[in-house]
Protein backbone atom coordinates (compact mmCIF):
# COMPACT_ATOMS: atom_id res chain seq x y z
CA UNK A 1 0.00 0.00 0.00
CA UNK A 2 0.76 3.41 -0.95
CA UNK A 3 -0.34 6.92 1.40
CA UNK A 4 -2.65 8.36 -1.47
CA UNK A 5 -5.69 10.65 -1.95
CA UNK A 6 -7.66 7.10 -1.73
CA UNK A 7 -6.10 5.87 1.89
CA UNK A 8 -9.19 5.48 4.20
CA UNK A 9 -7.53 6.37 7.20
CA UNK A 10 -9.29 5.97 10.72
CA UNK A 11 -8.44 7.25 14.22
CA UNK A 12 -9.28 5.00 16.99
CA UNK A 13 -9.38 7.43 19.63
CA UNK A 14 -9.91 10.99 19.26
CA UNK A 15 -7.81 12.80 22.26
CA UNK A 16 -5.03 15.23 21.74
CA UNK A 17 -2.68 13.43 19.40
CA UNK A 18 -5.23 11.31 17.28
CA UNK A 19 -7.04 14.87 17.14
CA UNK A 20 -3.65 16.30 15.89
CA UNK A 21 -3.12 13.28 13.27
CA UNK A 22 -6.68 14.43 11.76
CA UNK A 23 -6.32 18.06 11.64
CA UNK A 24 -3.06 17.30 9.36
CA UNK A 25 -4.49 14.82 7.41
CA UNK A 26 -7.29 16.35 6.35
CA UNK A 27 -5.13 19.63 5.59
CA UNK A 28 -3.18 16.82 3.33
CA UNK A 29 -6.49 16.16 1.57
CA UNK A 30 -6.74 12.50 3.13
CA UNK A 31 -10.45 11.59 4.31
CA UNK A 32 -9.88 10.86 8.12
CA UNK A 33 -12.84 8.88 9.75
CA UNK A 34 -12.76 8.31 13.94
CA UNK A 35 -14.34 5.80 16.02
CA UNK A 36 -13.93 7.39 19.95
CA UNK A 37 -15.70 6.68 23.05
CA UNK A 38 -17.39 10.74 23.23
CA UNK A 39 -20.11 12.02 21.00
CA UNK A 40 -18.86 15.54 21.80
CA UNK A 41 -15.52 14.95 20.49
CA UNK A 42 -16.85 13.87 17.51
CA UNK A 43 -19.54 16.59 17.03
CA UNK A 44 -16.24 19.30 17.93
CA UNK A 45 -14.52 17.71 14.84
CA UNK A 46 -17.32 17.68 12.57
CA UNK A 47 -17.68 21.51 13.17
CA UNK A 48 -14.77 22.19 12.84
CA UNK A 49 -13.61 19.98 9.87
CA UNK A 50 -11.41 17.84 11.74
CA UNK A 51 -12.79 14.62 10.43
CA UNK A 52 -15.29 13.56 7.51
CA UNK A 53 -17.16 11.40 9.99
CA UNK A 54 -16.87 9.49 13.24
CA UNK A 55 -19.00 7.53 15.72
CA UNK A 56 -18.83 6.71 19.04
CA UNK A 57 -19.52 2.82 18.18
CA UNK A 58 -16.94 0.20 16.89
CA UNK A 59 -18.46 -0.06 13.76
CA UNK A 60 -17.43 -3.29 11.64
CA UNK A 61 -18.56 -1.35 8.58
CA UNK A 62 -16.24 1.82 9.06
CA UNK A 63 -13.18 -0.98 10.06
CA UNK A 64 -13.95 -3.30 7.12
CA UNK A 65 -12.88 0.00 5.30
CA UNK A 66 -10.14 1.31 6.75
CA UNK A 67 -6.84 0.99 4.77
CA UNK A 68 -4.58 3.04 7.67
CA UNK A 69 -6.09 2.63 11.56
CA UNK A 70 -4.04 4.71 14.00
CA UNK A 71 -4.63 3.67 17.46
CA UNK A 72 -5.01 6.88 19.73
CA UNK A 73 -5.80 5.13 23.15
CA UNK A 74 -3.81 4.53 26.54
CA UNK A 75 -1.88 1.11 26.53
CA UNK A 76 -3.86 -1.05 28.06
CA UNK A 77 -6.76 0.14 26.43
CA UNK A 78 -5.10 -0.25 23.07
CA UNK A 79 -4.53 -4.20 23.90
CA UNK A 80 -8.03 -5.02 24.87
CA UNK A 81 -9.10 -3.28 21.99
CA UNK A 82 -6.91 -5.01 19.62
CA UNK A 83 -8.24 -8.07 21.35
CA UNK A 84 -11.66 -7.55 21.14
CA UNK A 85 -12.18 -6.08 17.87
CA UNK A 86 -9.47 -7.03 15.29
CA UNK A 87 -11.61 -9.28 13.68
CA UNK A 88 -13.12 -6.54 11.96
CA UNK A 89 -10.64 -5.29 10.38
CA UNK A 90 -10.05 -5.40 6.49
CA UNK A 91 -7.64 -7.32 4.99
CA UNK A 92 -4.16 -6.28 4.34
CA UNK A 93 -4.90 -3.25 6.94
CA UNK A 94 -1.67 -1.28 8.18
CA UNK A 95 -2.09 -0.26 11.41
CA UNK A 96 0.32 2.35 13.64
CA UNK A 97 -0.36 4.05 17.12
CA UNK A 98 0.85 6.97 19.33
CA UNK A 99 2.01 4.89 22.15
CA UNK A 100 4.89 5.99 24.36
CA UNK A 101 6.31 2.87 25.19
CA UNK A 102 6.63 0.54 22.56
CA UNK A 103 8.67 -3.08 23.85
CA UNK A 104 5.34 -3.63 26.29
CA UNK A 105 3.02 -3.12 23.27
CA UNK A 106 4.77 -4.10 20.14
CA UNK A 107 4.99 -7.85 20.86
CA UNK A 108 2.50 -8.05 22.21
CA UNK A 109 -0.04 -6.35 19.45
CA UNK A 110 1.97 -8.28 16.49
CA UNK A 111 1.59 -11.48 18.84
CA UNK A 112 -1.93 -11.64 19.00
CA UNK A 113 -2.92 -9.82 15.57
CA UNK A 114 -3.98 -11.53 12.20
CA UNK A 115 -1.81 -12.72 9.77
CA UNK A 116 -3.51 -10.20 7.21
CA UNK A 117 -2.91 -7.03 8.94
CA UNK A 118 0.13 -5.35 10.16
CA UNK A 119 0.75 -3.36 13.05
CA UNK A 120 4.03 -0.98 12.63
CA UNK A 121 4.41 0.69 16.22
CA UNK A 122 5.61 4.77 16.14
CA UNK A 123 5.69 7.44 18.74
CA UNK A 124 5.16 10.77 17.59
CA UNK A 125 6.82 12.70 20.04
CA UNK A 126 5.10 15.79 20.13
CA UNK A 127 2.58 16.70 23.01
CA UNK A 128 1.15 19.05 25.54
CA UNK A 129 0.01 19.62 29.19
CA UNK A 130 -3.59 19.86 27.77
CA UNK A 131 -5.85 17.10 26.21
CA UNK A 132 -8.65 16.70 24.02
CA UNK A 133 -9.22 17.37 20.34
CA UNK A 134 -10.36 20.80 21.75
CA UNK A 135 -6.46 21.64 21.80
CA UNK A 136 -5.05 18.88 18.93
CA UNK A 137 -4.71 22.37 16.78
CA UNK A 138 -1.90 23.16 19.61
CA UNK A 139 -0.04 20.45 19.24
CA UNK A 140 4.00 21.51 17.47
CA UNK A 141 5.14 18.99 15.04
CA UNK A 142 7.58 21.51 13.41
CA UNK A 143 10.48 20.46 15.68
CA UNK A 144 9.38 17.53 16.98
CA UNK A 145 10.54 13.49 15.87
CA UNK A 146 8.56 11.10 14.61
CA UNK A 147 10.11 7.57 16.19
CA UNK A 148 9.15 3.72 14.39
CA UNK A 149 9.84 0.95 16.11
CA UNK A 150 9.87 -2.06 13.94
CA UNK A 151 10.20 -5.77 14.22
CA UNK A 152 10.86 -8.59 12.92
CA UNK A 153 7.68 -9.03 12.30
CA UNK A 154 7.19 -6.06 9.85
CA UNK A 155 7.56 -5.72 6.25
CA UNK A 156 9.66 -3.14 4.63
CA UNK A 157 6.69 -1.89 2.64
CA UNK A 158 4.60 -1.31 6.01
CA UNK A 159 7.56 0.59 7.57
CA UNK A 160 8.12 3.27 4.70
CA UNK A 161 3.94 3.68 4.86
CA UNK A 162 4.50 4.50 8.65
CA UNK A 163 7.38 6.67 7.86
CA UNK A 164 5.79 8.63 5.14
CA UNK A 165 3.19 8.98 7.19
CA UNK A 166 5.28 10.77 10.02
CA UNK A 167 6.57 13.12 7.36
CA UNK A 168 2.96 14.28 6.11
CA UNK A 169 2.05 14.83 9.41
CA UNK A 170 5.16 17.55 9.32
CA UNK A 171 7.48 15.69 11.80
CA UNK A 172 10.77 17.38 11.91
CA UNK A 173 12.61 14.45 11.98
CA UNK A 174 10.85 10.59 11.27
CA UNK A 175 13.45 8.04 12.42
CA UNK A 176 13.42 4.01 13.69
CA UNK A 177 14.65 2.27 16.75
CA UNK A 178 14.21 -0.80 17.94
CA UNK A 179 11.33 -1.10 20.60
CA UNK A 180 14.26 -1.64 23.03
CA UNK A 181 16.01 1.24 22.32
CA UNK A 182 13.18 3.52 21.72
CA UNK A 183 12.20 2.85 25.51
CA UNK A 184 15.52 3.27 26.71
CA UNK A 185 15.48 7.05 25.35
CA UNK A 186 12.11 7.66 26.44
CA UNK A 187 12.69 6.61 29.92
CA UNK A 188 15.38 9.07 30.04
CA UNK A 189 14.45 12.21 28.13
CA UNK A 190 10.60 11.97 28.87
CA UNK A 191 9.93 9.62 31.61
CA UNK A 192 12.26 10.78 33.82
CA UNK A 193 12.30 14.11 32.96
CA UNK A 194 8.60 14.06 33.94
CA UNK A 195 9.46 12.13 37.55
CA UNK A 196 12.19 15.09 38.46
CA UNK A 197 9.19 17.65 37.75
CA UNK A 198 6.71 15.82 39.90
CA UNK A 199 8.71 15.39 42.50
CA UNK A 200 10.29 18.77 42.52
CA UNK A 201 6.19 20.50 42.74
CA UNK A 202 5.88 17.53 45.69
CA UNK A 203 8.79 17.65 47.99
CA UNK A 204 8.67 20.97 49.39
CA UNK A 205 5.66 22.80 50.55
CA UNK A 206 7.53 26.54 50.82
CA UNK A 207 4.18 28.80 50.81
CA UNK A 208 3.74 31.60 48.25
CA UNK A 209 6.07 29.79 46.03
CA UNK A 210 4.51 31.30 43.10
CA UNK A 211 5.89 34.52 43.91
CA UNK A 212 9.46 34.05 43.75
CA UNK A 213 10.07 31.56 40.86
CA UNK A 214 11.94 32.31 38.13
CA UNK A 215 11.65 31.47 34.21
CA UNK A 216 13.98 28.32 34.79
CA UNK A 217 11.53 27.26 37.65
CA UNK A 218 8.43 27.58 35.61
CA UNK A 219 10.56 25.91 32.40
CA UNK A 220 11.69 22.89 34.31
CA UNK A 221 7.98 22.48 36.01
CA UNK A 222 5.41 23.00 33.35
CA UNK A 223 5.30 19.16 32.69
CA UNK A 224 4.40 18.46 36.45
CA UNK A 225 1.08 19.42 34.88
CA UNK A 226 0.71 16.09 33.98
CA UNK A 227 -2.36 13.10 33.22
CA UNK A 228 -2.04 11.02 36.27
CA UNK A 229 -3.65 8.09 34.64
CA UNK A 230 -1.61 8.60 31.65
CA UNK A 231 1.94 8.78 32.71
CA UNK A 232 1.17 6.50 35.93
CA UNK A 233 0.01 3.95 32.83
CA UNK A 234 3.21 4.21 31.27
CA UNK A 235 5.50 4.30 33.93
CA UNK A 236 4.52 1.03 34.85
CA UNK A 237 4.64 -0.27 31.04
CA UNK A 238 8.04 0.55 31.11
CA UNK A 239 9.46 -0.01 34.45
CA UNK A 240 12.77 -1.76 34.58
CA UNK A 241 14.26 0.93 32.12
CA UNK A 242 12.81 3.87 33.83
CA UNK A 243 13.92 2.36 37.11
CA UNK A 244 17.35 2.31 36.12
CA UNK A 245 17.55 5.81 34.75
CA UNK A 246 15.99 6.83 38.19
CA UNK A 247 18.96 4.72 39.74
CA UNK A 248 21.71 6.22 37.32
CA UNK A 249 20.18 9.58 38.34
CA UNK A 250 20.01 9.07 42.08
CA UNK A 251 23.45 8.32 42.24
CA UNK A 252 24.80 11.02 40.48
CA UNK A 253 22.71 13.16 42.47
CA UNK A 254 24.14 12.09 45.51
CA UNK A 255 27.85 12.70 44.19
CA UNK A 256 26.87 16.13 43.62
CA UNK A 257 25.43 16.42 46.90
CA UNK A 258 28.58 14.46 48.75
CA UNK A 259 30.85 17.24 46.59
CA UNK A 260 28.60 20.11 48.42
CA UNK A 261 29.05 18.82 51.80
CA UNK A 262 32.43 18.29 51.61
CA UNK A 263 32.86 22.01 49.37
CA UNK A 264 34.66 19.97 46.90
CA UNK A 265 34.51 22.67 44.39
CA UNK A 266 36.33 20.67 42.07
CA UNK A 267 33.74 17.80 41.54
CA UNK A 268 31.06 20.17 41.14
CA UNK A 269 32.72 22.08 38.37
CA UNK A 270 33.92 18.97 36.53
CA UNK A 271 29.93 18.08 36.67
CA UNK A 272 28.87 21.06 35.51
CA UNK A 273 31.47 21.79 32.81
CA UNK A 274 30.37 18.47 31.21
CA UNK A 275 26.59 19.52 31.66
CA UNK A 276 27.35 22.92 29.79
CA UNK A 277 29.19 20.49 26.52
CA UNK A 278 26.30 18.37 26.49
CA UNK A 279 23.93 20.44 27.08
CA UNK A 280 25.38 22.81 24.41
CA UNK A 281 25.58 19.96 21.48
CA UNK A 282 21.27 20.47 21.53
CA UNK A 283 21.48 23.60 20.48
CA UNK A 284 24.34 22.93 17.49
CA UNK A 285 21.48 20.78 15.77
CA UNK B 1 18.26 60.13 49.77
CA UNK B 2 15.36 60.04 46.21
CA UNK B 3 16.16 58.50 43.42
CA UNK B 4 16.61 61.40 41.15
CA UNK B 5 18.46 62.42 37.84
CA UNK B 6 20.76 64.00 40.01
CA UNK B 7 22.10 60.90 41.97
CA UNK B 8 24.85 59.64 40.54
CA UNK B 9 25.22 55.65 40.06
CA UNK B 10 27.92 53.64 39.82
CA UNK B 11 28.12 50.03 38.59
CA UNK B 12 31.40 47.44 40.13
CA UNK B 13 31.79 45.14 37.92
CA UNK B 14 29.76 45.48 34.14
CA UNK B 15 28.81 41.86 33.25
CA UNK B 16 25.56 40.64 31.96
CA UNK B 17 23.86 41.30 35.63
CA UNK B 18 25.69 44.76 35.99
CA UNK B 19 24.97 45.39 32.13
CA UNK B 20 21.43 45.23 32.57
CA UNK B 21 21.04 47.41 35.28
CA UNK B 22 23.47 50.51 33.25
CA UNK B 23 20.93 50.26 30.09
CA UNK B 24 17.85 50.37 32.00
CA UNK B 25 19.31 53.38 34.40
CA UNK B 26 20.71 55.18 31.09
CA UNK B 27 17.20 54.72 29.51
CA UNK B 28 15.80 56.28 32.13
CA UNK B 29 17.81 59.04 32.24
CA UNK B 30 20.31 58.65 35.10
CA UNK B 31 24.06 59.05 35.50
CA UNK B 32 25.61 55.59 34.83
CA UNK B 33 29.51 55.40 35.53
CA UNK B 34 31.08 51.84 35.91
CA UNK B 35 34.32 49.77 37.11
CA UNK B 36 35.27 46.80 35.63
CA UNK B 37 38.15 44.49 35.06
CA UNK B 38 38.31 44.07 31.56
CA UNK B 39 38.66 46.88 29.29
CA UNK B 40 36.48 46.05 26.27
CA UNK B 41 33.82 45.98 28.43
CA UNK B 42 34.07 49.80 28.74
CA UNK B 43 34.68 49.96 24.99
CA UNK B 44 31.66 48.16 24.19
CA UNK B 45 29.60 49.51 26.90
CA UNK B 46 30.72 52.99 26.15
CA UNK B 47 30.36 52.40 22.28
CA UNK B 48 26.42 51.43 22.83
CA UNK B 49 25.76 54.08 24.62
CA UNK B 50 25.05 52.01 28.07
CA UNK B 51 27.42 53.67 30.15
CA UNK B 52 28.63 57.75 30.71
CA UNK B 53 31.72 56.70 31.62
CA UNK B 54 34.45 53.89 32.97
CA UNK B 55 37.28 52.77 34.41
CA UNK B 56 39.48 49.24 34.99
CA UNK B 57 40.60 50.75 38.26
CA UNK B 58 39.36 51.24 41.15
CA UNK B 59 39.38 54.88 41.46
CA UNK B 60 39.13 56.83 44.47
CA UNK B 61 37.91 60.38 42.82
CA UNK B 62 34.78 58.11 40.64
CA UNK B 63 33.65 56.30 44.12
CA UNK B 64 33.57 59.50 46.17
CA UNK B 65 31.22 60.90 43.53
CA UNK B 66 29.33 57.97 43.32
CA UNK B 67 25.62 58.82 45.66
CA UNK B 68 24.17 54.58 44.74
CA UNK B 69 26.99 51.66 44.23
CA UNK B 70 25.83 48.80 42.84
CA UNK B 71 28.06 45.91 42.87
CA UNK B 72 27.55 43.01 40.24
CA UNK B 73 30.56 40.40 41.30
CA UNK B 74 31.25 37.21 42.56
CA UNK B 75 30.21 36.48 46.06
CA UNK B 76 34.07 36.16 47.22
CA UNK B 77 35.16 38.75 45.06
CA UNK B 78 32.23 41.68 46.19
CA UNK B 79 33.59 40.47 49.88
CA UNK B 80 37.19 41.51 49.27
CA UNK B 81 36.40 44.38 47.27
CA UNK B 82 34.32 46.10 50.42
CA UNK B 83 37.08 45.06 52.43
CA UNK B 84 39.77 47.01 50.29
CA UNK B 85 38.04 49.34 49.02
CA UNK B 86 35.19 50.74 51.39
CA UNK B 87 37.57 53.94 52.67
CA UNK B 88 36.73 55.49 49.44
CA UNK B 89 33.35 55.52 49.23
CA UNK B 90 31.10 58.86 49.46
CA UNK B 91 29.67 59.51 53.10
CA UNK B 92 25.71 58.63 52.81
CA UNK B 93 26.52 56.29 49.70
CA UNK B 94 23.99 53.31 49.49
CA UNK B 95 25.18 50.16 48.08
CA UNK B 96 23.33 47.15 46.74
CA UNK B 97 23.91 43.85 45.00
CA UNK B 98 22.63 41.49 42.51
CA UNK B 99 24.18 38.18 44.46
CA UNK B 100 22.13 34.79 44.50
CA UNK B 101 22.98 34.15 47.79
CA UNK B 102 22.20 36.53 50.94
CA UNK B 103 23.07 35.41 54.44
CA UNK B 104 26.58 34.49 53.79
CA UNK B 105 27.17 37.73 52.45
CA UNK B 106 24.89 40.92 53.83
CA UNK B 107 26.00 40.10 57.79
CA UNK B 108 29.31 40.21 56.35
CA UNK B 109 29.37 43.64 54.45
CA UNK B 110 27.18 44.86 57.07
CA UNK B 111 29.34 44.16 59.86
CA UNK B 112 32.76 45.16 58.33
CA UNK B 113 30.93 48.65 56.88
CA UNK B 114 31.92 52.07 57.35
CA UNK B 115 28.65 53.58 59.69
CA UNK B 116 28.36 56.34 57.35
CA UNK B 117 27.45 54.46 54.25
CA UNK B 118 24.58 51.89 54.09
CA UNK B 119 24.45 48.17 52.28
CA UNK B 120 21.01 47.58 51.35
CA UNK B 121 20.84 43.44 49.33
CA UNK B 122 18.92 42.73 46.56
CA UNK B 123 18.53 40.13 43.75
CA UNK B 124 17.22 40.69 40.89
CA UNK B 125 15.61 36.99 39.58
CA UNK B 126 16.07 37.63 35.81
CA UNK B 127 19.17 36.53 34.16
CA UNK B 128 20.46 34.32 31.12
CA UNK B 129 22.64 31.16 30.28
CA UNK B 130 25.08 33.48 28.85
CA UNK B 131 27.62 36.03 30.10
CA UNK B 132 29.32 39.60 29.37
CA UNK B 133 27.57 42.80 29.19
CA UNK B 134 27.17 42.37 25.49
CA UNK B 135 24.29 40.31 26.70
CA UNK B 136 23.05 42.55 29.28
CA UNK B 137 20.24 43.62 26.80
CA UNK B 138 18.93 40.12 26.89
CA UNK B 139 17.71 40.55 30.34
CA UNK B 140 13.72 40.21 30.85
CA UNK B 141 13.06 41.98 33.37
CA UNK B 142 8.82 42.18 32.92
CA UNK B 143 8.16 39.04 34.58
CA UNK B 144 10.81 38.57 37.06
CA UNK B 145 11.28 39.08 40.46
CA UNK B 146 13.26 41.79 42.42
CA UNK B 147 13.98 40.72 46.37
CA UNK B 148 15.31 43.12 48.56
CA UNK B 149 16.75 41.29 51.82
CA UNK B 150 17.36 43.84 54.54
CA UNK B 151 18.27 43.77 58.12
CA UNK B 152 17.95 45.31 61.41
CA UNK B 153 21.03 47.54 60.19
CA UNK B 154 18.96 48.78 57.27
CA UNK B 155 17.33 52.14 57.17
CA UNK B 156 13.69 52.31 55.74
CA UNK B 157 15.15 54.78 53.72
CA UNK B 158 17.82 53.00 51.95
CA UNK B 159 15.42 50.13 51.76
CA UNK B 160 12.82 52.20 49.99
CA UNK B 161 15.24 53.17 47.68
CA UNK B 162 16.51 50.15 46.66
CA UNK B 163 12.63 48.89 45.98
CA UNK B 164 12.56 52.01 44.04
CA UNK B 165 15.37 51.09 42.00
CA UNK B 166 13.89 47.59 41.47
CA UNK B 167 10.88 48.91 39.85
CA UNK B 168 12.67 51.64 37.91
CA UNK B 169 14.77 48.97 36.15
CA UNK B 170 11.04 47.33 35.04
CA UNK B 171 11.21 44.58 37.46
CA UNK B 172 7.39 43.01 37.13
CA UNK B 173 7.45 42.43 41.21
CA UNK B 174 9.50 44.22 43.82
CA UNK B 175 9.22 42.22 47.39
CA UNK B 176 10.85 42.39 50.91
CA UNK B 177 12.29 38.73 52.44
CA UNK B 178 14.71 38.18 54.99
CA UNK B 179 17.81 36.87 53.85
CA UNK B 180 17.18 33.70 55.32
CA UNK B 181 13.95 33.02 53.89
CA UNK B 182 15.41 34.23 50.72
CA UNK B 183 18.06 31.86 50.82
CA UNK B 184 15.60 29.04 51.28
CA UNK B 185 13.07 30.07 48.79
CA UNK B 186 16.25 30.06 45.96
CA UNK B 187 17.67 27.31 47.38
CA UNK B 188 14.46 25.02 46.32
CA UNK B 189 13.32 27.38 43.14
CA UNK B 190 16.97 28.25 41.99
CA UNK B 191 19.63 26.11 42.99
CA UNK B 192 17.92 23.07 43.48
CA UNK B 193 16.72 23.47 39.81
CA UNK B 194 20.10 23.48 38.50
CA UNK B 195 21.14 20.81 40.71
CA UNK B 196 18.64 18.93 38.91
CA UNK B 197 19.14 20.02 35.08
CA UNK B 198 23.40 19.75 35.53
CA UNK B 199 22.74 15.91 37.17
CA UNK B 200 20.13 14.91 34.26
CA UNK B 201 23.01 15.89 31.59
CA UNK B 202 25.59 13.78 33.33
CA UNK B 203 23.64 10.95 34.74
CA UNK B 204 23.35 9.02 31.38
CA UNK B 205 25.63 9.11 28.31
CA UNK B 206 23.29 7.66 25.97
CA UNK B 207 24.22 8.04 22.24
CA UNK B 208 22.95 10.63 20.00
CA UNK B 209 20.41 11.78 22.05
CA UNK B 210 20.31 14.85 20.29
CA UNK B 211 18.21 13.56 17.86
CA UNK B 212 15.18 11.81 20.47
CA UNK B 213 14.15 14.74 22.56
CA UNK B 214 11.61 16.37 22.94
CA UNK B 215 10.43 20.04 24.05
CA UNK B 216 10.03 19.06 27.53
CA UNK B 217 13.70 17.63 27.80
CA UNK B 218 15.04 20.71 26.55
CA UNK B 219 12.96 23.01 28.78
CA UNK B 220 14.43 21.25 31.35
CA UNK B 221 17.99 21.25 30.39
CA UNK B 222 18.23 25.13 29.51
CA UNK B 223 19.69 25.74 32.58
CA UNK B 224 22.82 22.69 32.35
CA UNK B 225 24.43 25.31 30.37
CA UNK B 226 26.23 26.57 33.49
CA UNK B 227 28.37 29.09 34.60
CA UNK B 228 30.68 26.44 36.77
CA UNK B 229 32.50 29.34 38.88
CA UNK B 230 29.67 31.52 39.64
CA UNK B 231 27.53 28.26 40.35
CA UNK B 232 29.50 26.16 42.55
CA UNK B 233 30.38 29.35 44.72
CA UNK B 234 26.63 30.29 45.21
CA UNK B 235 26.30 26.68 46.38
CA UNK B 236 28.57 26.46 48.26
CA UNK B 237 27.43 29.83 50.07
CA UNK B 238 24.40 28.57 50.63
CA UNK B 239 25.19 25.00 51.38
CA UNK B 240 22.79 24.15 54.56
CA UNK B 241 20.04 25.67 52.67
CA UNK B 242 20.89 23.96 49.46
CA UNK B 243 21.80 20.69 51.28
CA UNK B 244 18.23 20.71 53.10
CA UNK B 245 16.54 20.84 50.02
CA UNK B 246 18.40 18.37 48.22
CA UNK B 247 17.49 16.12 50.71
CA UNK B 248 13.89 17.11 50.43
CA UNK B 249 14.06 15.86 46.71
CA UNK B 250 16.12 12.84 47.24
CA UNK B 251 13.25 11.54 49.88
CA UNK B 252 10.51 12.27 47.31
CA UNK B 253 12.58 10.63 44.26
CA UNK B 254 13.12 7.40 46.27
CA UNK B 255 9.20 7.39 47.40
CA UNK B 256 8.11 7.82 43.27
CA UNK B 257 11.06 5.01 42.66
CA UNK B 258 9.79 2.70 45.23
CA UNK B 259 5.95 3.21 44.54
CA UNK B 260 7.30 2.30 40.68
CA UNK B 261 8.85 -0.38 41.64
CA UNK B 262 5.82 -1.91 44.09
CA UNK B 263 3.77 -1.18 40.77
CA UNK B 264 1.86 1.13 43.42
CA UNK B 265 0.21 2.89 41.05
CA UNK B 266 -2.03 4.72 43.75
CA UNK B 267 1.16 6.54 45.17
CA UNK B 268 2.10 7.57 42.12
CA UNK B 269 -1.10 8.97 40.83
CA UNK B 270 -1.47 11.00 44.25
CA UNK B 271 1.84 12.31 43.53
CA UNK B 272 0.74 13.44 40.06
CA UNK B 273 -2.33 14.69 41.29
CA UNK B 274 -0.75 16.89 43.77
CA UNK B 275 2.19 18.49 41.55
CA UNK B 276 -0.46 19.11 38.69
CA UNK B 277 -2.88 21.46 41.72
CA UNK B 278 0.57 23.03 42.38
CA UNK B 279 1.57 23.50 39.53
CA UNK B 280 -1.81 25.50 38.14
CA UNK B 281 -1.02 27.81 40.94
CA UNK B 282 1.88 29.04 39.13
CA UNK B 283 -0.18 29.84 36.17
CA UNK B 284 -2.83 31.53 37.85
CA UNK B 285 -0.77 34.50 38.75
Amino acid sequence: MELSQNTKILIVGLGLMGGSYAIALKKKGYSVGCITRSQSSIDYALANGIIDYGTTEVDPTLLGDADLVVFSLYPRVFLSWIEENQQYLKPGAILTDVTGVKTSIVYRVQAMLRPDVEFVAAHPMAGREVYGVENSAGVKVDEANFIVTPTKANTPEAVALIKRLGEELGYARVSELTPEAHDEIVAFVSQLAHCLAVVLMTCNDLEHLEDYTGNSFRDLTRIAHINEDMWSELFVMNREALLHQMDLFTDQFARLRDALAQNDMETMKTMMRLSTVRRDAFDKK
